[in-house]
């Protein structure tokens, strides 16, 4: 039997050797560390191949392919190109299947060629998943040396919607090993990097998904986020992302760590380079009744009224309230700033935007993270024991420290002691989460008294992280994202801004709130943290997809007119 | 300090001293076993409270609610002294509030008076709530000695919202001790029986509900359904029930058995004299939003094309699949026919009717079986030492059995080993429930195959249990309704016919599958069940809830044409 460096190794080798030959491009060295541009001056695209890889817009892009302006094997071809040259230059994927993609989108021309229609909402659309959506005869690997070798009898819902929707499932990206951080490092595959600055981690889990549509290798990918994997990385990589509620969206056949964790449950949710793209996926997917495949999925058609905004006054003048700190980690500088503009900006489109106030976050906080270690990490050493990897221990390159002795399975918090919960236990932390979600609902419920609109506040807007994307192995903090999975409000990211050493200058030090905190807050350098894009969450309630993105909408055009 | 006994016997003095002495009526000894005259002729009543109380039909009684033909006073006097009748004769209730009650009565009216405009649409309509929805105030007890004395300082929320929509909460119904019964027996409350038949059980774990509102001693009760606690005492006591699928309507601030158990959730439904009361109660309790006040509920307007059965063919012409046996436990005689003559009602009105084929139904009992066991019991005898008070282990009143030792918790079942699980069995046990609902629900859908209809089965027409009402202590299999708790459908019950000793002859005895299903076949005696209620099951999908309702009005009227 080999050992699970070897077994790694080989999965690796044959990951490369899946790249076609003419498709490999002339390396940056590796201390360039901004390679946003390599796309353009690698000369492996054609000018039309950048024209339809440079469109964000995915409502563009579905125009485009199902009148046939752009054929969906050109596009298909194209974004594949992309994402090869982003994998040379971030390692963002696992799974590459070019054949079979462009085999697919074949399907789709021929269907809109003979029949005159397209094949459905998604028609033609190229689309990149999380390297935990099984397509049949392809392993699914999630980041486990002892996964390598696993292929799928059969599709899982998602991909099953996808392709019935039109859509081209294209590529798989990369994980972090257990999916429980915020950066994306595994032994199978491998670290990502962020195409701003390749010191810097794109965020995680789903950072291959970021690394992909920042360079635009992928129109649109569909990631998870069980406390920010979504939302981490579309704001590290400058993107706009949405974290559904809980059974929104199909997840049944997909693979996942921890799984039977219902307590704090991961959702799927959409990643992309415009707002269209998550309200066209999103959409797409619920059309298709996911709860006649996925038992789980809530009976919820797409309402068309919570999308026009009808319980928040159509819309016009809405109240909006920013979270400018959790009391947990304060934000760094240009993280405050994207909230200013933002604040600006919706004051200038009429709206009102108050001041959150905080609601018992560090009980949160607390409840998520012993949930999320309610087995003592028994789930991720049983996986891990599968090949004899080591459990990782940190995300830093600097060391071999992931390859700590077990002993300590989770990186230190400040919350306290851990261990392995009876089922008993687990129900009173039930308990304690329940009241926590019903006085954190009657507190946003009572900020009626101060929003002059005669309804609660609209939508909260906060920070994703206190930080921009942050060297490898810095990303410590999850709360501003993990604070909504813990209540289930449906939260979506967007980008505002990016990083200036000169208008984001240090802050003298605060009374730190906890060890976190002062991290967090030394972390923070001007000029490391340079040209980074800040993305801030707009968080709804729950079950609230449409109002969601509307809302997002209406921010997004809002700071759009800013400029 | 006193002992459990000792408190019991108190509490149970004080109910009985709360009962106004001029309602106190002559009682018929206690071997006279059909109770259902007395309200008539214990003279109690004036014949225009038996008018107002003889009115099963919801829609009727709010009618005149509203358009102030009876007042909300006298209809709440009316049904109170029903209920009090009720309580004398089947110990059917726990909170007694007369007052109370009609000072909110009162209250009603005079809005009423004031604006020429009802509260709500439950405008004056007395509703009794079984002993798990705490009212301000009154002390919640749900049948644990040690819970005496817990008095509410607010309102759960289905209370709130019931007051908002016009509601009248008038009364609060026994329950066994730890819910987990099909029938209804307490150390505090004592025995709850059935009014047609008082050496029989009204079923449980709502079985105060069951036997207060087949008295006519409330219009429309509220229970809760964890295994079949709606259902059971519904069809054993010829009513309407609903239970909807998790979290459509609000638990939020409830009392409830091993509290923080989310692997298969406890849910609240009505239950009526007529289907009217069902469908009323349900949208009036969505319309008013109950996502706003419990962070759990499912943000899902009631939906009026749902309600129109537009994915059932518009009621039109629907195939219907009956599950005459579970392979389990063999349904009794009476069950049986019930459900031939559900076929040929359906038939008639021009449906199809096709077999259920049962699919991994012992797998899916286990599950929850194991689910509802996952603490070992810890739960129950934690609320059980409160007071000292033993955990009971029989529903019989024949022997002390219910006060045996506590080495053996549950009463023994077909399902093997039980322990208390840790957090990381406890997830893999959620995969395998998720595994078995995702097979359950491609079974279902499967079915388009059989249906002609180019829709897979519309509803499964179900026993709920696989007798009528039965002796005390002989209420063992819940698992026609468990099955639905686990898979999550949404599920009504409805009356169908009365067992009848000519027409339900006892059959031969046939392969029994298990020693519970030759318990239950030797159960069956014509004579001794001659008389009682049968009702069915009309099982949907999950969050079906409008659509349930709907295809339940299609059946009963069905059933109704026949006569």
């Amino acid at each position: 039997m080999s050992s699970w460096q070897d077994l790694c190794n080989a999965r690796k080798r044959a990951q490369v050797a899946a790249l076609p030959k003419h498709w490999l491009i002339d390396l940056p060295p590796d201390h360039v560390r901004d390679v946003r541009a390599v796309p353009h001056t690698c000369r492996l695209l054609s000018p039309r191949e950048l024209e339809i890889t440079d469109t964000t817009d995915v409502d563009r892009l579905l125009l485009n392919l199902r009148t046939a302006v752009w054929s969906a094997v050109e596009v298909t071809t194209a974004f594949y190109k992309r994402a090869v040259v982003a994998q040379q230059l971030t390692n963002c994927l696992t799974e590459i299947f070019i054949d079979r993609a462009l085999a697919r989108a074949k399907e789709v021309d021929d269907y809109l060629k003979a029949t005159g229609r397209p094949v459905g909402p998604l028609h033609g659309l190229p689309i990149s998943l999380k390297d935990q959506f099984p397509l049949k005869g392809l392993e699914t690997i999630m980041g486990y040396a002892g996964w390598i070798g696993r292929y799928a009898d059969a599709d899982c819902v998602l991909v099953e919607i996808l392709h019935e929707q039109g859509a081209v499932p294209f590529v798989r990206t990369n994980v972090p090993q257990t999916l429980m951080w915020g950066e994306t490092y595994n032994h199978v595959f491998g670290r990502t990097t962020h195409p701003f600055n390749r010191a810097m981690t794109p965020g995680g889990s789903s950072g291959g998904e970021g690394a992909l549509i920042a360079l635009r290798g992928s129109p649109l990918g569909v990631g998870t986020d069980i406390g920010g994997s979504v939302r981490i990385p579309s704001a590290f990589c400058g993107l706009y992302g949405l974290r559904p509620s809980y059974a929104r969206l199909p997840y049944a056949n997909a693979v996942n760590s921890a799984e039977g964790q219902e307590s704090i449950a991961s959702v799927l949710g959409p990643m992309a380079g415009s707002l269209a793209g998550v309200r066209v996926f999103t959409q797409a997917i619920v059309d298709a009744q996911p709860w006649r495949r996925d038992p789980l999925a809530v009976r919820k058609a797409w309402q068309w009224d919570e999308y026009a905004l009808k319980e928040h006054g159509a819309g016009g003048r809405m109240c909006f309230a920013v979270m400018w700190d959790n009391g947990v980690v304060k934000p760094h500088p240009p993280v405050r700033r994207a909230m200013e503009l933002v604040k600006a900006a919706l004051e200038k489109a009429g709206h009102t935007v108050i001041d959150w106030e905080n609601h018992r976050h560090l009980e949160l906080y607390e409840v998520a993270e012993r949930v999320f270690a309610a087995d003592d990490a028994h789930d991720f050493l049983t996986e891990c024991a599968r090949s004899g990897e080591p459990l990782i221990q940190t995300m830093s390159p600097e060391t071999d420290a992931h390859e700590y002795a077990l002993d300590e399975p989770f990186a230190r918090t400040i919350v306290g002691e851990r261990r392995h919960l009876s089922v008993y236990e687990l129900w009173q932390l039930h308990k304690q989460k329940r009241d926590l979600r019903k006085s954190h609902l009657d507190h946003w419920e009572a900020t009626v008294a101060r929003t002059r609109t005669g309804r609660p506040v609209d939508a909260i807007i906060s920070p994703v992280a206190p930080y921009t994307a942050c060297p490898h192995g810095c990303n410590s903090d999850a709360f501003y994202t993990t604070m909504t999975n813990t209540l289930d409000y449906t939260t979506s990211v967007f980008p505002v801004t990016c990083a200036d050493a000169e208008l984001d200058k240090a802050e003298p030090p605060h009374a730190f709130y906890n060890h976190e905190d002062e991290a967090v807050y030394k972390l923070y350098d001007p000029q490391l943290f340079h040209g980074l894009p800040v993305g801030l969450q707009l968080i709804g309630r729950t079950l609230e997809e449409e109002g969601v993105i509307a809302m997002t909408e209406v921010v997004d055009k809002a700071l759009k007119a800013m400029h």
